[in-house]
């Protein structure tokens, strides 16, 4: 039987509690979201003992549905301080559905600032103290828990900047290889497990029953026509992203003017092609090893778009290598060296922190003269310092937000304190208005208009003009928030806005999984209702329609190449959660 | 003629609008809430172009009524992210008042980081460019502008803080001397006026009209009674002010346990005889030379409660040594060096920075380890590093939450993000429900109850009990927002509270000057007039009724040596604006 875990940091006792019926057809963001708005305070210091941290698979998680491991973690986020849902794959949230794990709740505060693992098996959970673990970086992290509980187990877990609250800090995830490299990344969640004094999850799935599924022939058949008849037949997700990753989208971007470079002052980076998803696929050949392209986040991915990127001899450097943080660390920053933008991305990796956020920092750091653009080197020390804890690092660690305000910066791109991730919204405005009006804080995964706007999927809207962006930015965030409730991955989109078959054989999927009804329509009426949840959560939180807005110098600095600003109009912006 | 100075930073032009009907009534801060209410969107960035700085004069400031030489400076604060109003003592608001300015505001923001000066006489105003001034220190700046405008000028100034944007800057006022002591210090509107590119504005008020008043003999009898008769009568300003200056509440508030001793552990300092009002009038009368105790900050203060501080060889080190900044920088940091605080304190003067930010910020850095709480010379060190730029400079120069923040410190006494002043609010219960209610986040000065909590003026309210704080509180905010608007300065209120023909000689002396009745009632009217502007304004900027609230730890940490918690309840909190 399905439970949701409550893991009480203040008293240290973990108690299972049976799945209200009101929650037993949520699962993912949809629950995480719902239990956020629920049980935590909108107005709480999202560090204090009132917020929770909510860790919930998604619906699907654990089946034999392809693509579908992904797992929500919410709370309220210490960065943009409105509600969070954030979302990766790696091994735990398959390993949390196999063994009937609704969710886990983490509140409440210890009153010291001793750390503590929580081990769940099928027999139940615990708390036990780990001060030996203190101010560990992920990867000797996740070496130490594989020796000590098995070399199978998911670990959910935080590096040094978690343990320091700072509110880039990331939730980190394991991969097939035991990497930390999967990362409920954005939003500070990771500063929230560090507030409850938690450094990470085991979760041992030895014996689990595994997700019960209530039309067992009914789902078997759904889930392999959604693997046969549409992610392996759409050119994306069954040849694009296989082959080069998701950095397949650096040239693509720079192409269309909306790769934002050097702290978005162009829409154009003169060393793209050296930091592409070809250069990476091109790299990882050449030196072999460890390397690999076409690799599988967690297992039973059709899509395999990570890769292992080695170092010279090899070696494994950092895995996964994707797109927004070779962006992030790489174009952002002016940087266009595929070995210094791994080792960059190896540091937040162990440190703990969001790749997007700190490639954001880093650019408005270097905005601010702290060191050049272009300067990789400069760039890696000043990221060390994150784990140092220096004024400088904690400052980084912070996020772009924080740092830009503290250094005086005008040009600091974030929306609700979160920083903009790779797509220019004046190059791309469809993004744009995503940016703007999701309750996530920018964020490209909550409605990515880059597929109408670029990639031509889902439809055909210019990304150069204002009309029409913000229906394409409601129906993505509509459609974005139902699928971040079944566990597939976003990128099973691609596929389910081409092929007609696509989305009711993913309502067949939830539908045999439930042995309930569930339409498109249903799909619809349950993404409508999460985000409906999370602006009501928001509003009480303190936002308005005035935030839901872009920062002042997209509407007035063009961006070369196409010399745009972002125009979509405010009465659109506000007219998208209508 | 009154005139309202509109200074547009955009297209670096004057212009001169007569004071329109609705605000022919208002000055001090009644007309920059007001005129900040009107102008400036409550969600906009506070050191962005949309943001206005208002600076009014009370409505009597350059009259003869006695210690009402206020000044008022408004807008969105860059701390609190709500409407701000800081005033000070000092020159310029007399000297505006002679020249018959109602406010200056200063709007838009320049292109480039150019710096200007803007020079007022009787003939009008003037930008100039002012680049030679940049990153210049408060005390050389005074020296620089009197030199070359006049050793009479008023002077209104930020120093190299509020250049750099940091949200603890404050906006320097000159004393009769040409100190830069007297500070419109709170909420960073220093950032606000750095943000506008505006280093100084120069008040010359050579052959200025004079304040017009309606009834000249009425006015002069009502000035020369409210003199003689209440101020020069009260014990606590006539003998207890001139006699100690403000820090003579040193040995009181230790006494009554309310002293908030190293970042709000303890409200007793073992220490506190050394800071003490007397023990600086002692060391006064001991060093001689220019030491000064007894002093005015303006022309026309009966009250005086200034002072100058001499370093040993008698030359002044600061002026002047308040009992806010005096706490801020010795007990809440646990030091007791009366030398070491007098430097702290300069170098806040010098550098543009709030005294009482700074302590607390200081206090949270030794909180979070960087320094040992008690280490002089440590903070000294620690505090110059604000001028310099640095990452922890300018991280201290940006208030205690920020810094809190970055560095993951549970205990920030801060309330809408800006630090609790100099009364525990366990220890006086009262000014916690000024500190979680007043619009302006954590200030002691927005409803002093204080006063009838311990030193038992204009009522007696055990401070140690919740019951009766909310009432006190809620009366005392009212008449110190329609206080705030006449130019007298607060301390005013110690006579007017005990003193039956106070309020009235108040109410005539304005009477009289506008030639038009105004009543206690009209008193009590403009002040809810006032709060109601406010709230509302805040409410618009995303405040609710959660964020009138004091940081957790006051209610669940006993403060000894009364080991006592902050336990006013939530809906008493609430009641106070009903």
């Amino acid at each position: 039987m399905a439970d949701i875990l409550r893991v009480d940091m203040t008293s240290l006792t973990v108690t299972h509690q049976p799945v209200p019926e009101r929650y037993a057809r949520l699962a993912g963001r949809a629950l995480t979201s719902q239990m956020v708005a629920d049980e935590v305070p909108p107005k709480c210091n999202p560090l204090g003992k009132d917020n929770k941290l909510v860790i919930a698979p998604g619906l699907l998680a654990g089946t034999t549905a392809p693509s579908s491991g992904r797992t929500s973690v919410g709370a309220k986020s210490p960065l943009t301080n409105g509600i969070k849902e954030s979302n990766a794959g790696g091994l735990p949230g398959q390993k949390m559905g196999k063994l009937g794990i609704k969710a886990i709740v983490v509140e409440g505060q210890p009153q010291d600032k001793t750390l503590y693992v929580l081990k769940v098996t099928k027999d139940g959970a615990q708390l036990a103290p780990a001060g030996e673990l203190a101010g560990m970086g992920c990867y000797k992290l996740n070496r130490k828990l594989w020796q000590a509980h098995g070399k199978k187990v998911g670990i959910i877990a935080i590096g040094p900047a978690g343990e320091m609250l700072l509110t880039n800090a990331g939730v980190s995830m394991n991969d097939i290889e035991n990497g930390p490299g999967r990362y409920a990344g954005r939003g500070g969640l990771g500063a929230v497990m560090g507030s409850k004094g938690l450094k990470a999850i085991v979760i041992d799935d030895r014996d689990a029953p595994g997700v019960p599924i209530a039309e067992p022939e009914r789902f078997k058949a759904a889930a392999r026509r959604f693997a046969q008849d549409v992610l392996l037949k759409h050119p994306i997700t069954s040849q694009a992203l296989p082959t080069y990753g998701t950095a397949v989208l650096i040239n693509i971007l720079n192409e269309a003017g909306g790769l934002p470079t050097r702290n978005f002052s162009s829409g154009r980076f003169e060393g793209a092609a050296k930091v592409s998803g070809e250069a990476i696929a091109e790299r990882i050949k050449q030196r072999g090893g460890k390397g690999k392209t076409g690799h599988p986040c967690h297992p039973g991915c059709v899509i395999r778009c990570s890769n292992i990127y080695p170092d010279e001899k090899g070696k494994p450097l950092v895995a996964c290598l994707e797109y927004e943080s070779d962006w992030a660390l790489g174009p952002n920053c002016g940087i266009d060296d595929l070995d210094a933008i791994a080792e960059l991305n190896r540091i937040c990796n162990d440190v703990g922190i969001d790749t997007i956020e700190a490639g954001v920092a880093l650019g408005v750091a270097m905005e601010a003269g702290i060191i050049p653009f272009g300067d990789g080197k400069g760039a890696i020390k000043l990221l060390k310092e994150v784990g140092k804890g220096t004024a400088l690092g904690r400052l980084l660690g912070c996020g772009a937000a924080t740092l830009g305000k503290v250094y005086g910066v005008r040009r600091v791109p974030v929306v609700k304190g979160q920083g903009i991730p790779a797509y220019d919204p004046r190059a791309v405005k469809g993004i744009g208005v995503t940016y703007a009006t999701t309750t996530m804080g920018a964020d490209h995964t909550a409605g990515y208009t880059v597929a109408p706007n670029i990639l031509k999927c889902g439809g055909n809207v210019d990304p150069l003009k204002p009309e029409g962006q913000a229906e394409a930015s409601r129906n993505l965030q509509i459609a974005t928030a139902a699928l971040d409730a079944t566990g597939f991955c976003l990128f099973t989109a691609f596929a389910i806005l081409d092929i007609q078959e696509g989305l009711p054989l993913v309502c067949e999927a939830v539908s045999a999984c439930l042995g309930a009804p569930f339409t498109p329509d249903d799909f619809v009426a349950l993404g409508k209702q999460v985000l409906k949840v999370e602006r009501e959560f928001n509003q009480k939180a303190g936002f308005s329609r005035e935030d839901d807005r872009l920062p002042e110098f997209f509407s007035t600095e063009p961006l070369p190449p196409h010399n745009v600003v972002f125009d979509v109009k405010a009465e659109d912006l506000d007219a998208v959660h209508n």
